[in-house]
């Protein structure tokens, strides 16, 4: 086998552990004679796998007793208009934080249905920084929207910041979810794309408030309709059976590390030596404001497209894939999400220190 | 490993081939040092599996010149609200042939959105045979929308039965497509989830037959708009990879078996195999109208719950699995999708002679 370190935004690299798991039982699970692939979704063995994937994720959350948790398909982008047609009734207006490409898709979906507000936004310092949020610029507005974590840039909002926010909170966390501890009854909603932290691409790991009170609107489509998925605890139709299943080996493994304490502790780790790294580089600059930077998706530059390819180039050759920066930047990024061993950032480090040796 | 024919109707087996290849490949996809689960959907491996599985599949439809090909994300229960919101402008009509239960979901929500007339309809007999189909009666419909194999029920819709039709043809393939010929041409817009005959649950086969006239809705979300998707190739964004791959194996399964002239004739004979069985049983009854039987679905009966319960119970201790009937019609159901290996039927009917003999 080819052993390489996996940067990957998202999908991205996943537990070995969980991986050999999966195969081992691939043809095969718990004796069954059955592939979790070919399980029947109202079969009791599968049922087991579904509701202890959602338990173990709620209790690494830490809101097993405040949230249901939905199993849904369509991604972050699907989203992006649930979010607001669950939320607001026809004219209800929204207020929307913008750190990133992924909360302005958001906030321009969201826009198409309901009046919205940007509250804060760093577009214009090309986002290199999480901007001071003031609620009380825009009272009337039926929830806030947070992304936690911009993938692309490589920034996040750290927990306290997000303490004087007061109305309802929704935050798109799918790059940053169990990667270090949220106090998540702050949030009334949270969804997370399960290809970053959680598992395959395929399924949307959702999280609402008891109580949270949801939109009527006739005219919305059923599978679109959180309370269509909530009175079948994610079983309306046939889910994404397999991509849970690796899920909850995902949480798994997780609780087996020691949760999500455990995981901030690592992650801190792996940013702190690969930002020092970047710090006290000739070569390599990251653009973000230290106290905004990511501690799951790293980025950097050498100011310079060709050396920014040679680098990458050459990581590639030393079995670390995957350090192309988002087409819409550019640049390097690494993203070192809770599956990133410490070795695959000390292996990187190498090679950066290397990499200035000969082109200083 | 337990040996067990699992006659499940979705998810449902999968070739044993195509299991074993997957788990071979499952750390470390031709020597990338990554599983498939773990890379991103925008690198140039898992481009060469997205494309490859979407041409087999069109290639074996027989529809690659006239069609595209989407992998969505959803179900079919998503298809629902999608086929009337891409294809009916506001106050626009839709004809529905009403089948089972799957096509009466389809009606009801097509209907909280347009105009929709009822084609023709099996229920007052407890779809119990496939009604004549009258498009005339119609006239003003902008398409026919069908459903051509009943998974619930057992029925289907034989291909010359669609002749008559001419607006553009809708048609529900999720549980036959590619399990016998049918003259694709003849369709429009054709979907399938995967988790009968394509793969595991979480993605979702649309063929929209090019140039197709999209409707013009101001209110759709992107994610639900076949235009965002046809315009990025199934890549707008993060896609169910790992289930698409499975699909991409079965499909080159499918191509080694013969491709679908090869699977027809071998579905034909376990049909005719198990249908003989049941008609030849003085236990067994099958209510289905002999020629609009399915070839993917059997269902039969016992008359006595508690006797159905015995069969049920007997046949899962001897490793066939699932066979209970639907949670809405009881009896037993064996599916037999491409997937099933003739002995998996002569197994069935083995026990189902067995237990005859003991229950008579």
């Amino acid at each position: 086998m080819n052993e390489v370190y996996n940067f990957s935004a998202g999908p991205s690299c996943l537990p070995k552990a969980v991986l050999e798991k999966a195969q081992k039982d691939l043809l095969d699970y718990n004796a069954s004679g059955m592939s979790v692939m070919e399980m029947s979704h109202r079969s009791s063995i599968y049922d087991e796998i579904h509701n202890q994937a959602a338990q173990d994720l709620k209790d690494l959350l830490g809101v097993s007793e405040d949230f249901d948790l939905l199993f849904l398909q369509g991604g972050g982008s699907s989203q992006f208009s649930m979010v607001p047609l669950n939320l607001l009734n026809p004219g209800e207006k929204a207020a929307y934080v913008v750190t990133g490409s992924w909360a302005k898709k958001a906030f321009k979906e969201a826009a198409r249905f309901n009046p919205v507000e940007l509250l804060a936004s760093s577009e214009d310092t090309g986002f290199d920084h999480i901007p001071e949020i003031n609620p009380s610029s825009c009272p009337d507005a039926k929830f806030t929207y947070v992304c936690t974590n911009n993938t692309i840039y490589g920034s996040r909002i750290v927990p306290q910041k997000l303490d004087p926010i007061e109305t309802p909170l929704v935050a798109d966390m799918s790059s940053n979810i169990l990667s270090e501890v949220y106090d998540m009854t702050k949030f009334d909603l949270v969804y997370a794309g399960a290809q970053k932290n959680l598992g395959p691409a395929g399924v949307t790991l959702v999280l609402i408030k008891k109580g949270l009170k949801l939109a009527q609107r006739e005219d919305l489509p059923t599978m679109l309709n959180y309370q269509t998925h909530l009175e079948k605890n994610s079983l309306y139709n046939t889910p994404p059976c397999f991509n849970i299943y690796i899920c909850g080996l995902v949480a798994q493994w997780l609780k087996d590390q020691g949760g999500v304490p455990a995981m901030e502790e690592r992650n801190k780790e792996k940013a702190k030596l690969l930002y020092e790294a970047i710090d006290n580089s000739q070569v390599f600059k990251n653009k973000i404001r230290p106290q905004d930077r990511s501690l799951m998706n790293v980025t950097f530059v050498t100011g310079d497209k060709d050396l920014d390819a040679k680098f990458i180039a050459g990581a590639k050759k030393k079995g670390l894939e995957n350090l192309k920066g988002h087409r819409s930047t550019g640049g390097i990024r690494a993203s070192i999400y809770n599956a990133m061993p410490l070795e695959g950032v000390k292996a990187l480090v190498d090679y950066m220190k290397e990499f200035e040796l000969e082109n200083r």
